[in-house]
């Protein structure tokens, strides 16, 4: 097996991270190109490069991109999709099909935790657009938020009470970053809810001590969550 | 084969539609529950229903939702993708990771378009965040239509000019289905760019033109765009 080489940028966690996690969880040799330097040709300007070549057939609209070969393909559900597939971490049969309505279910939810903080859109700075994402972010923070882990709570409870399809697969890595991303993001929020998605929360934590995870999200590989991401912790967001 | 069953909400074209186009060109036999009555079954009552029932073991978060045999499974792309899986409307060996990328943008697309009108949420109704829409509205039809346009128009210019990934398959017919969508949403805009993007517009016709796909736009089946759904015509978002 060639080394995946995986194109997203390189100072947040951001979608690429849950391409990110799938390949560190199945102990896949990758390289995260932008995150090595411009001479040996990463850095940013890889990312902005791989949109446009060498396919321009198939080009991306927006990172992160995964090259598997000849193969360059892009949308996070699609490549986490098509690793869970070629690494046997999907249900058989049909269940690539529920376990993609899952992912894509949870990138629903992300960007929907993104336009918390950019309701009128990323041309804008977030101080620009303050007072839209005071009504937006405070929304998902009390209502929006919750309804979303109580419908993964649902799935893990009628699944046997572990993860979200039976047994662990790709998706369980999705739904880690997600419930992370949202602690860091809605602390109040997320606090005060919590007690209500107990399967929800243990997932979490069984996927943070998975062996490799845990040595993951210790290595400096982990870039820390931080206010150019998806995830944003504004305060004022958030319950009060 | 046994009939599919779509649900999903009888008066929108909304993100069902993509899903009717898919079984409409397959000639794929299926019935759309809700557009029946409720004594048979059907109405908005059996949309809601199918999210917890009989399979709490998988339930859909929202609509659409294909029900195919034992199998229930929700997320527009999801399901056109499953189709498209089966009834060999995809390119075969890994194109399915080609047009799910695809086809996942256009949802992007989707999602952007139908944000135009409710930025700060769809708890509110577009009245109560029209001055929000206003600036989110004006920017997709200033800038962010023409950026997808162009993407769409360069993957089918670089893959022999007639459909997306060359030979024709089901993201051809959801890409009607948004450029459909933006005209009718965005008229002026869309007048603005049609030009520059001649090979997107001759696939809106191609597709437009299909017996089957003729035979539907022509039937009560397709319900007419209107401001109840994704794509929607406020004049004052659009160019002026």
């Amino acid at each position: 097996m060639s080394d995946y080489e995986l194109y997203y940028w390189p100072t947040i966690q951001g979608r690429g991270e849950f391409v990110r996690l799938v390949l560190e969880e199945l102990g896949a040799p990758y390289r995260d190109v932008a995150r090595t330097s411009e001479k040996k040709g990463g850095g940013v300007a890889s990312v902005i490069a791989i949109r446009r070549h060498p396919h321009p057939a198939h080009p991306a609209f927006a990172p992160p991109v995964l090259k598997d070969g000849e193969l360059l393909i892009a949308q996070t559900a699609n490549i986490c999709l098509y690793l869970g597939k070629k690494h046997d971490f999907v249900p058989p049969g049909d269940g690539w099909a529920l376990a993609n309505q899952l992912q894509l279910t949870i990138a629903d939810v992300t960007s929907e935790a993104h336009d918390t903080h950019h309701p009128l859109g990323s041309h804008l700075y977030y101080e620009e657009q303050k007072e839209a994402a005071l009504v937006r972010g405070r929304f998902f923070a009390k209502e929006r938020m919750a309804q979303w882990l109580d419908y993964f709570e649902n799935v893990v409870e009628h699944n046997g009470g572990e993860y979200l399809l039976g047994a662990i697969s790709y998706v369980d890595l999705s739904l880690f970053q997600l419930v992370a991303g949202l602690e860091y993001a809605f602390p109040r929020a997320f606090a005060a809810h919590s007690a209500k998605v107990p399967r929800v929360v243990a997932l979490r934590d069984a996927i943070a001590a998975r062996p490799r995870v845990a040595a993951y999200l210790d290595s400096p590989r982990r870039i820390p969550f931080n206010e150019e991401g998806i995830f944003r912790h504004y305060p004022e967001l958030d319950l009060s």
